[in-house]
């Protein structure tokens, strides 16, 4: 279907296939677009989410590609079709989860287009910009490159989990707090991203909302190698081990396949790595998590056992669900 | 809900209300942001277009409104909602459609979103540009300013009559052609935006897809007025007559509350309205129609018979179907 559009216009950077779209403005800026569509049944269900969390979640999945192209936003809009299940209060409530996000990010939201539905969709496009030299794309990494990524994973996977298992599982407190808040509520890292895209070393940049599984796939694909992950790396979070243990849940699986991680990918030139990492603490408090290295390939994903090898299929979230 | 949002950054130039949201990039230009959704069963009956004509018709809405703001097109994401009802000659042929439109409009398509969905769903967001000094907005209209129409009005109401109508009814070719084209394929005002953005009489300027009665009473109200429209100028166009006098509908009704017709809404100053017309007319082999003026008031539109004037109520679309 992507033939049909024929050859884009010469300014456009950044087509159909990476994180958002990218034109030039100026000799030093580009313009970033990108946008996704939320429904009530297939992304979400609405009688297991508040609406500002659902409000601040589709802002933030936009945020999470404008930051996984070293850039930051500038103005959102948003087209709401809505059910009679939801009133004014739904409404007003889904965008102070909205305004509170783009408050922090520094995002204007600009209006939309409201319309009745026979089911609920929210459909969010945001626009931003990105210095030229800054922007990361996912075809940049080269062979030898260090994979990193810049959070826990899993998290929100278990979360969601949680939600289907009822009030059955015993998780304590604090677990669960932490995989329910990184599944309703995920932190986009346009910090993260703008500070990785300042560094020459960081040569790919991506995010893995799809699952560390899937987009690490597009990441090689795109960069024409392999991804060899190290086992002893894929460590999980504690909040993950304990949810997951209630949940009777492999954390390894909901790490590699989990989804709904807002956490950046990023391809790094391994003599620079500490630098990069030693840096992104200093800023964060948090560590950038060195999961394994770039390899000469075709585009597969393996994990590294002990010095033995498997493939790792795409198994995260795929748009059309395709088997 | 727009309360929720909170004051705007202050680079925000226009927000929520107007045709395009629009702030800026340097000191001449600003940037542009428009989304609509559209969805099968309320803005269209997938069994009753084809999927090229879908595709022109939602990148078209878009660019009307970016029309509307004296603007030009860059850049367009689309976010689809597929059903199994629709296959990917389907999707190929949609997307055939926009890129037609798009050539001819010089906007690049930079990919967007795909997900399946309960019916089927259409998100266009478009971003354009405008140079500072040729943005019109829908409040700038002063009382004496001739409102004026880029083109004639009504036919794609008689289009989408003729549709539920069926074969039943007998409407020359040449006049159905023309009703059945204006509603499946409107053709968006860019250029005439442009020019009109380009003509410093010209005070305020909107698209008038929702029906003359809604949109010239958003412009009233936007611009602190009343408009007079001038019954003996409504004159409907040759084949909305032949169309209208088929189907035993009124012509007046559908020029005035039909909706879809994707042409601008100008405020011009009386005195240079000639010159804006002559000009017009040169460029676009068309009149730039005067149907009244602004009045002194409070946000009425009114139509004058012969002297006696009557209210308009706004009986256009209303994106929430309210009462």
């Amino acid at each position: 279907m992507v033939d049909a559009l024929g050859a884009p216009p010469r300014k456009l950077r950044v087509g159909i296939g990476d994180d958002a779209a990218a034109w030039k403005v100026d000799s030093h800026h580009l313009s970033l677009l990108t946008t996704d569509m939320l429904l009530d049944g297939v992304h979400f269900r609405l009688a297991e989410t508040t609406a500002s969390a659902l409000g601040h979640k589709a802002l933030a999945q936009n945020l999470s590609d404008i930051a996984a192209m070293g850039g930051w936003p500038t103005v959102a809009v948003i087209a709401l079709g809505l059910t009679p299940a939801v009133d004014e209060t739904w409404v007003r409530e889904f965008y102070r989860g909205v305004a509170a996000l783009a408050k922090s990010a520094r995002c204007a939201i600009a209006g939309g287009d409201i319309v009745r539905a026979p089911a609920l969709i929210i459909s969010v496009t945001v626009a931003g910009e990105v210095r030229r030299t800054r922007m990361r794309l996912r075809s940049g990494a080269r062979a030898g490159d260090v994979a990193a990524v810049t959070g826990p994973l899993g998290l929100a996977a278990a979360g969601l989990k949680t939600l289907g298992a009822g009030a059955a599982v015993v998780i304590d407190a604090g677990s669960l707090e932490a995989v329910r808040a990184a599944y309703f509520t995920p932190q986009p890292r346009l910090g993260e991203g703008r500070y990785l895209g300042s560094q020459r070393s960081v040569r790919a940049l991506m995010d893995i909302s799809d699952g560390l599984s899937t987009d690490a796939t597009r990441m090689a694909k795109a960069s024409k190698l392999d991804v060899v992950l190290d086992a002893a790396a894929l460590v999980p979070d504690r909040a993950l081990t304990t949810a997951a243990s209630a949940l009777d849940l492999d954390p390894m699986d909901l790490m590699l396949n989990g989804g709904d991680d807002y956490e950046l990918l990023a391809a790094i030139e391994p003599r620079a790595f500490k630098h990069v990492a030693d840096g992104f603490r200093k800023r964060f408090g948090r560590p950038l998590a060195a999961l394994g290295r770039f390899a000469p390939g075709d585009g597969r994903v393996w994990i590294d056992r002990l010095g033995k090898r498997e493939a790792v299929a795409p198994a995260g979230y795929d748009h059309l669900n395709r088997a």
